[in-house]
């Protein structure tokens, strides 16, 4: 699978946007490095992904409004590469719809906070390893591509 | 020990970067991800690591001139934190004064070419996952600085 190239991925949804900013702050302020629309192995598209200081692994997905959380049922295959995961949602989103064994952070575009810590599930070492590499080689790639955008292939596959 | 922050970390000589520049491309093309200025455990500092799409950890050594290659007699130490190394160096350089056990790539600002293929040397598992953990915290970190300057805090410790 080619390696996500844009250079500056965001959500296209402005409220969304705000709150991956807000989450990413956050994110940074607790040392964990944040990526956004980080594509997995399955091909589905995780909306923040971070790297802790130990390597942890921690999957943030954004929920703009409660039509948007309703019309995705496939959340649950996060699960399977994250240790923690966590709903990020804007002030005003009815957060008793969210599921109350996941974790939740309220953001807006300037910070965000925890509401509820997400319960800690090992992840197995080969997942992990994968998911670890992968974010090194996108991470670069888009570091590269905006470092010296007349050098790098952005169509390039991994 | 924190985290390289400089969000466009780049080596001072104009030489040294043109051929920074060109071994980048270099890598890209070969599939590898490269990260400039990257500090390793031991508090050297590689110009350039890469990430293959295998995972595979190279480093770079760039050495401008005879003078920039004999003031540096402690490279032998990079070999510890990759599988293949490579000095890289500009047009004119002597090249019959490098270790021939050694790869070398002949680079300028807009591209390289590997002149001799570098002996490849297994790494320790943990020491490959420490090296590619603190790879993908180096590069997401600087990504984030490069997007969002106001919110991350540049001197935050890793």
């Amino acid at each position: 699978m080619p390696l996500s190239t844009t250079v500056k991925p965001e959500p296209a949804d402005p409220v969304a946007r705000q709150v991956a900013r807000g989450v990413c702050r956050l994110l940074d302020r607790l040392g964990h490095v944040g990526l956004t629309e980080f594509v997995l192995r399955s091909g589905r598209r995780a909306d923040v992904i971070a790297l802790g200081p130990g390597g942890e692994l921690t999957i943030v997905e954004i929920k703009s409004s409660l039509a948007d959380f309703r019309a995705d049922g496939k959340w649950p295959e996060y699960l399977a590469f994250c240790e923690r995961y966590y709903f990020a949602v804007p002030r005003g989103f009815p957060l008793e719809v969210l599921p109350e064994d996941q974790g939740l952070i309220l953001a807006d575009g300037y910070d965000a906070a925890i509401l509820r810590e997400a319960e800690h599930r090992p992840l197995a070492a080969a997942r992990r390893k994968a998911v670890t590499l992968r974010f090194g080689q996108v991470a670069a790639r888009r570091l590269q591509l905006l470092l010296d955008p007349q050098g790098a292939d952005p169509g390039r596959p991994a």
